[in-house]
């Protein structure tokens, strides 16, 4: 029953062969820009097998510059794959991850289904790969994409003046609501342009009519505080994941968090305005030097200049963008910063073939 | 000195002669909604003289239902004006308002020129309306928009649980730069809608081109982590307002305040995130009571149905709109909340409007 199982089909010794894969939700928004990003990265695996629903059974889709069949989820999908990512809803991973595992691949799951299950490791790379070895069912878990888009920078301040307490508000783009929130703000967005509509009550609601797609309220012209589903006292179920999710991945279990999670009419790039206080006085010199030397950090950081993140400006890019670091004026131990991250790429896909990496180098280490 | 000086022209004993008001800045984007609200308000004015720059001088204006003639900024067009509401640039009210005062107007000013001033009160008038009385200038500053957009609800709040801190993260509309930013989302918005731009790095740069507008960088399908001009430290002058002015209103000179400001492709109503430490202990259900029961403010807070506040639906409306009240986690002194005002009305118009409405009521009094 652990991941490790898949490991008697890969020989020890580095003989060469190199692992198969298989991407659960090729057709999807993550699954997408994951097909991009294993074209881009150092190729380590074997064969790739794209899996969908059967509804996109036989579609082909392009990876590594070869056009590859879509086949159905099935347990015959899973034959002789080592590695499985999971990019589909919550109850299509938490049914089918463990019949993967069944079969000897080690899943990666990007969904919600298994992050808080305490035999399941919940990795970011740059953070705690070492959590990654450790995987008593064989699961993976990717944290949630708003948690993500920070944690890389949040990591590394931790490292360096320990981190007490986070309070986020976030700016979060359409397409962490996958395929149908992008297509959802390209409509409304073509129903509001161009028009004069926008400054009147009911403007919006009237032009965009009453599909909102997976939105509670129109995204375009507009920002639509919550997102996920009700969850206990007021809070959404996003809100609950930015505090669970960072402090698992943090291993500070006591850590204080407070996140208001509210969508903003981007495509494709969270946004985070984080207030982040330590246990030991900072600086924004020290804060500069660690965020400008942090694996997968950006830092952009002179806004007289012009040089601050923006969604338009990290897109498509792999690392997290961080700016705007201040220390609060009343308080010493207490930076704020602003940070930016592909939801799709580091929020999702990438973060997810950085882990499946590393699974794949301990599985064919010598 | 003292903008008491008007009422020497104001038949004391009640006659009945109404004040006389000018507006400066009348054609500008709050200037225009402001004459909106002047037409909507129970009418106290005598004559309301319509001012601007010389390039306006001669064009027609509606106002009270009337088609009125904009004059050239002048020291004659202060002539016989009791109170005088100024909309215009920084600048402009720096070197005008006392011009109106020495010709005996009360001036309500709606710039930054003298918000900080220590003889000039910042004036919300459900929370300090008492302070527009003592005014050694004869100026009364309206507070700046975002401070305006929260502090309503703050005020209340704080009757109630006594503030200790405030760490907001805003999202901030384009009319909060005047006529200019909302032409200007509305190209950037015509520039992308319809077009499959803005998943790839540089998209939305390359697609509105290099006519920013009143933004360091492109506004539509995108977040701009600033807003004003460079203070020390790396924050934004509007960041420091935030602090600065929320300190003034409610007579806290110590209160904790860290701000990140951002702007949204909104085109008006500001949105705020709000963590709000109290020196007592809250619980949602005061906070609800409290909310609901104070002026100037709707209480909009059942997410799972869909209620909550949002730009759209704000727009064009007078009160504070709040919701998505939850008590921390882990502190049971500390309030999330999400809030939006119409920047334009509350956060600007209507406020001087309510500022004037109190000073008109002083000088008329038997
Ligand atoms: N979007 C983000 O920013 C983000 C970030 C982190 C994590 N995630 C998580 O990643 C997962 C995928 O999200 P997404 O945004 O890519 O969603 P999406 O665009 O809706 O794509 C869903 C994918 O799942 C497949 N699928 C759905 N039902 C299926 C079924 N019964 N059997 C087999 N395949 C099925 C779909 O295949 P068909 O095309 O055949 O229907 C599609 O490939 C979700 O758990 C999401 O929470 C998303
Ligand atoms: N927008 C907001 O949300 C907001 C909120 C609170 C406070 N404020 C403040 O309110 C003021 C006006 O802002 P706005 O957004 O309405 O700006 P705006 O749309 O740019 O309008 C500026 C107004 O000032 C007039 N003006 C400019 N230069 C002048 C001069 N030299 N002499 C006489 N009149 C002159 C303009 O007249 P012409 O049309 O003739 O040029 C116009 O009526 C600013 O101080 C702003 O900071 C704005």
């Amino acid at each position: 029953m652990t991941g490790a199982g898949s490991a008697a089909r890969v020989p020890s010794g580095g003989t060469g062969r190199r692992p198969t894969l298989a991407v659960v939700g090729a057709t999807g928004a993550v699954g997408t820009v994951l097909l991009g990003i294993l074209s881009q990265r150092a190729d380590v695996w074997g064969e790739v097998r794209l899996v969908a629903s059967a509804r996109s059974a036989g579609r082909k889709l392009i990876v590594r510059g070869a056009e590859t069949e879509v086949v159905a989820l099935s347990e015959e999908a899973f034959e002789g794959v080592d590695v499985a990512m999971f990019d589909v809803p919550d109850e299509v991973a938490a049914q089918w991850a463990p019949v993967a595992v069944a079969k000897g691949a080690v899943v990666v799951d990007n969904s919600g289904a298994f992050r808080m299950d305490p035999d399941v490791p919940l990795v970011v790379p740059e953070v705690n790969a070492h959590a990654a070895r450790v995987r008593p069912r064989g699961i993976i878990s990717n944290p949630n994409c708003t948690t993500l888009s920070m944690i890389v920078a949040m990591g590394a301040l931790h490292a360096e003046f320990g981190l007490s307490e986070l309070i986020v508000a976030s700016y979060q783009a359409a397409s962490g609501a996958g395929q149908a929130g992008v297509a959802t703000l390209r409509a409304q967005l073509a129903a509001v342009a161009g028009t004069d509509l926008g400054e009147k009550p009911g403007d919006v609601r009237r032009a965009v009519g009453d599909d909102l797609g997976p939105f509670p309220a129109p995204l375009a012209l507009n920002v639509v505080p919550w997102a996920g589903s009700p969850r206990e006292a007021g809070w959404s179920s996003e809100e609950l994941k930015v505090r669970d999710e960072s402090r698992k991945i943090l291993g500070l279990p006591e850590l204080r968090v407070s996140a208001t999670c509210v969508r903003v009419p981007v495509l494709t790039t969270h946004s985070l305005a984080v207030h982040a206080r330590f246990e030991n006085e900072v600086t924004v010199e020290q804060a500069h030097e660690i965020l400008a030397n942090a694996p997968g950090v950006v830092l952009v950081d002179d806004p007289g200049e012009g040089e601050f993140p923006t969604p338009a400006d990290a897109v498509g890019t792999d690392p997290t963008w961080v700016g705007r670091v201040r220390r609060s004026l009343d308080d010493p131990n207490a930076l704020e910063l602003f940070v930016c991250g592909d939801n799709l790429r580091k929020g999702a896909a990438l973060n997810t073939a950085q882990i499946a990496e590393v699974v794949a180098a301990e599985l064919t280490a010598p």
